[in-house]
């Protein structure tokens, strides 16, 4: 457990004088290490509030992982994106904490906040993608409530995964030495966005399509999180963009990384959209959030090992880096050169739409 | 478990005709056992959808009973509430749900939606009133999410209370001739509520204050909950009105109640209240929201266990009717005769702010 890392006694003081900033100036991590996490209590269960889940003891020597993710309509997805693959991006951001943490999804509570004129017709869309994707998963809803807003529809996904007691794949947990792997490919997610958003009209009907379906629908790597159990020595999953995510487990586990841009892998799609001049090259892939991709580290024993899975899986994972002493995220060119790139990832208080 | 009485069959077809309502002129009870218990998929641990908390296994022979509420500025309280008392209401209106199954608080989830411009001294004090609530009742903060809403300040939360298995209070063990009883007082609450929105002059400001503080700051019965295990048939706690709550009990239950209006225990200050023409009578109290107090049944033959038991946590607790085969909710006068009364609790999509 790393909750040492992470006890409240390190946070500053809770009755600090009076901050008047407006919370749009600071960042979503600032303010859950600063007012929250001494709330966690020096808990175990809370792993500090650094992780993407809390572990809970189940029966049977199994743990329950709980997550907990909110989507807002404009902000997390557009008002008119059709209302089954809200719910489903709904169920699958929440699912991919999970893979993270190679939990095996169980059951869910939705709170559902619905604007007061929302259309039968327009829930029963909704309700209909839920029920695809708990299909899907194997997931339950068990619990929830439902009310009315005066603003935007806003929904949160509770979700409970099983696991072996201590078998959890944490951000914590990484080595020196260890390489660092990403499933899939970044950036599409972050490209289809700029789709979803219109204006995009110099990429074919197909890249686009590809791209807005990344953005639309994520696709949690649970099998691969629960093959990763006993192999990765940290996991997470990528959803405010790779070098903010890994940055977090870069202090969670108390080392750095060193991320080759090359190596980054990307898609035929988000490629033909950054020779088109769409996005802003590597600090898209590297930056854009929404990847629902696992970041993981694992020695370099396991390369081998890691590849026989990807082929298994039939899922694409790339070495694109390494751990080492120190701290901090540095992003090299081929040449071995630092990269400076803007955006590191989706801050959540920082800015619009994502 | 009560699983049966609520199984996903009972419900209508998710793929029905679609329905060109708004939600708004149906309820949220409704909608949940039209659209989303079927997705509860007959696992026990959901209770049919039909109760206030899912029940899933915890280690040597416990259960963690979960929950999750939400409130909504403007809906479920008014925006401009003290930070620390919005905090210690969200927490309070989750552990109540835990105190009506029996559940010993433990852990919570906070997924936070906080307007952009909100103020990090605003968010301190919220945060203040959460770490005031956190330790009067021994409860961890293990997790959560927290992002940037364009729309009103918006707080669930998810709470998982501890309590041997097969343990817990439910809405459907009530027994044809059980005792109705209540905690505390009612309608204070929905009282304090109309205080809170100004135009009550002829009431004194003690009463005022009294009612205020009904509303804003409930006290969950988690003594009480806990004391009713193995003494109560049935349980849950009063959040949406006395009359609309009976009759969720009596449905899970599948049998009738028969209140009478006489016994109803009210405070001095909703006396006083209703004596100066404050709030609609008997309505207020039977169908008020917000009271947050505990309703369960018992046989007549607790009735002085439960005298003893009362007097042992200083307590009120009031027998006001009793179970009996049949449907619904009557409520009658000290001669036995029905009243009507017009309002049946807090419908979540009928109406503006509670």
């Amino acid at each position: 457990m790393p909750s040492s890392s992470a006890s409240p006694a390190a946070c500053a003081p809770p009755n600090s004088p009076t901050d008047n900033r407006m919370a749009g100036q600071i960042d979503e991590f600032d303010l859950i290490a600063r007012l929250f996490a001494p709330l966690a209590a020096g808990r175990r269960e809370a792993l500090g509030l650094l992780d993407d889940v809390a572990l809970i003891d189940g029966p049977d020597a199994t743990q329950w992982a709980v997550s907990c993710d909110t989507i807002v309509a404009g902000v997390h997805f557009l008002a008119d994106d059709p209302p089954d693959l809200i719910a489903r991006k709904l169920v699958r951001v929440n699912l991919s904490d999970l893979a993270g943490k190679s939990a095996v999804p169980r059951f869910a509570l939705l709170a559902g906040c619905f604007p007061r004129d929302i259309a039968i017709g327009w829930l029963e869309r909704f309700a209909a993608g839920l029920r695809t994707d708990c299909a899907s998963y194997a997931l339950a809803l068990i619990g929830g409530d439902t009310v009315a807003t005066p603003g935007p529809l806003t929904l949160s996904l509770t979700v409970l995964g099983e696991l072996p007691r201590d078998a959890a794949l944490l951000r914590s947990g990484a080595r020196p030495g260890d390489h660092i792997w990403v499933s899939g490919t970044l950036g599409d997610a972050a490209l289809g966005l700029l789709v979803a958003k219109g204006g995009v009209s110099t990429l074919s009907k197909a890249h686009c399509d590809a791209l807005l379906q990344r953005y639309r629908l994520p696709q949690p790597r649970l099998a691969l999180g629960r093959t990763l159990r006993g192999i990765a020595h940290a996991a997470m999953d990528i959803s405010d963009g790779l070098l903010a995510d890994l940055a977090h487990l870069c202090a969670a586990s108390k080392l750095s990384a060193r991320i080759d841009a090359s190596l980054l892998p990307i898609s035929p799609a988000a490629s033909a959209a950054l020779a088109a001049g769409i996005g802003d090259g590597v600090a898209t892939l590297a930056g854009g959030g929404d990847d629902y991709e696992l970041l993981f580290t694992a020695p370099p024993s396991a390369d081998a090992q890691l590849a026989a899975l990807a082929a298994q899986l039939s899922l694409q994972i790339t070495r694109i880096g390494r751990m080492d002493p120190g701290r901090g995220v540095t992003l090299v060119d081929q040449a071995g050169a630092p990269l400076l790139i803007a955006r590191t990832g989706y801050r959540h208080f920082d800015s619009g739409a994502a």
